[in-house]
């Protein structure tokens, strides 16, 4: 007998919601009631994964739906935000025991290690997709907005760049020669990745801006820019290219992967020179490297600079209708 | 030059969103600031609609983006939620301006109209899926949930049942020989389902339990009863019926339809019986019937009778993947 909607959701996705913090009634009524904490504001976003677009159709489970999560939560940790609930619409062709089981297993693994309670959800037979709203809050007033970021400040960003993109080729088989190592690490980084929750949150009242870097970084740098109203100048020969990057790809194709691949969740955040250290030790704390790429200026627009000299035109960005 | 995802958002989706209740920060940064009134708890529902599922291939955009907002809104009401904010997962096989002036345009109608502000959202590219997610508030401890109805609670629905899946028939093509007039009828109930937010809040503190039929009250009764932890029996010959309903299907049909067919987001709330007539002079304010349509006894399940006869088995419920 096939496995029915209310059943699909009792076995794999009703939890005892009691112990989570603010949620007075979860999954398994019209809606969630939540109780947002005196004194901070809610945040909320909503990102959706499309088979064949966010991951490839024979994906494993488990990584879609740590993936589903993720990505969401990463905008939360570009607010500086701390998560506290999500909201799960899932669109499924059909109803696979298996496939489900390992998705709620990457769902949860990530979702109890952030203290994030699934509170409500939808489910509706389509072509697979996967539809997160994720809730959290920030002490009044403390969010890190794109807006913020002042003529003179230091533009950085955490980790490195251009891993998804690699990873997502190699998953399509179109790269080949490097050791299996690097393969599995660049793999990793595109089916596993880390929202920076721990270090979005420290970097509140240090960095001046913030965003998370989902559409590669020629496609972010002008948004975070243009909310700010300043220029940004970046160099690109200071990007963060993995060991791993370099085996699998020459420096051109690396650059464009970390300018145009998208998909690598890491923070690109704006703080003025006086606060550059401070926010380098932050990151050390939660286990990440920042590197300085380049400075906001007085104007408008981004340029781009390779050892000095300017770039003629802007790195493409990625566009989901281009 | 085709459009891209962010001129997408400017051009049919970003409002001046500074005048809208307890928008901090809106479109445009990783997540929505957003604060909840002091004294009340926070309302959030999602939920998905899937071309060729919730609406035909070629359904009218304007219908679209309505009924995207509507069904959400309907759990908002559910619950006697006031709706404030929405964030919209808008995933297109391709970007067409007339389709999108008309879907913003559907959704923009019934958005000023409930007050509800769209606060954020993301555009992927795929097959065409709406999922929608609202959030709202209500007064603390005074939501209506499912849980509640005591036995000897009467039963009762706003406004008629089964009009929606009549309209779908319709709109496929299944159904002729009625009145133009019935038709249209049955048409604009299944494409502009109406929310029934006002009757919602007022209902609160009168009845004990309500939920909306969403699924057709043959599968969704059944949580309500077993929500509160009591018995629920129908009585068949009481279900309120459109005449243009009567006109386009014989009662055996009708019956079907306003048990099994789904997508009527009418509500169905307990009530004890000393507040019986004033839930009913409250619907009255909005311009709604209430149906007397059975009521809660002690134990569990929901037993059905026609004209004081037995039924031998229950009707079935609308399943997604059943």
């Amino acid at each position: 007998m096939p496995l029915g909607e209310f059943e699909l959701i009792d076995r794999w996705f009703r939890r005892p919601s009691r112990d989570a913090p603010g949620v007075i009634l979860g999954i398994g009524d019209d809606a969630a009631l939540l109780r947002v904490p005196d004194g901070h504001e809610l945040v909320a976003a909503i990102d959706t994964i499309v088979a064949g677009r966010h991951f490839l159709p024979d994906a494993k489970a488990h990584a879609i739906g740590h993936q589903a999560l993720a990505v969401n939560l990463s905008d939360l940790a570009a607010m500086g935000a701390k998560p506290a609930w999500a909201l799960l619409a899932l669109t499924l062709p059909q109803v696979e025991e298996a496939w489900l089981g390992q998705f709620a297993r990457g769902w949860f693994d990530l979702a109890d290690r952030e203290g994030v309670a699934l509170v409500g959800g939808d489910t509706t037979r389509g072509p697979l997709t996967l539809s997160v709203q994720v809730l959290g809050w920030v002490e009044t007033g403390t969010a890190l907005r794109r807006a913020g970021a002042r003529p003179g400040d230091r533009l950085v960003v955490t980790g490195t760049l251009g891993d998804a993109a690699a990873g997502l080729s190699l998953a399509r088989g179109r790269v080949v020669g490097a050791a299996g190592s690097a393969q599995a690490h660049l793999r990793r980084r595109f089916e596993y990745p880390e929202p920076r929750l721990a270090f979005g949150r420290l970097a509140r009242g240090v960095a001046s801006a913030a965003m998370d870097l989902s559409d590669g970084l020629a496609g972010d740098a002008p948004k975070l820019a243009a909310a700010s109203a300043v220029a940004a100048h970046i160099c690109l020969e200071r990007l963060p290219l993995s060991a791993a990057l370099l085996e699998v790809a020459d420096a051109a194709q690396a650059h464009h992967w970390a300018l145009c691949g998208g998909e690598d969740y890491e923070l690109l955040l704006a703080v003025p020179p006086a606060g550059l250290a401070r926010l380098g030790d932050l990151a050390a704390q939660c286990g990440l490297h920042l590197t300085d790429i380049g400075e906001c200026r007085a104007g408008e627009g981004v340029t781009w600079s390779m050892d000095g000299r300017p770039l003629g035109r802007a790195p493409a960005g990625f566009d989901h209708f281009r």
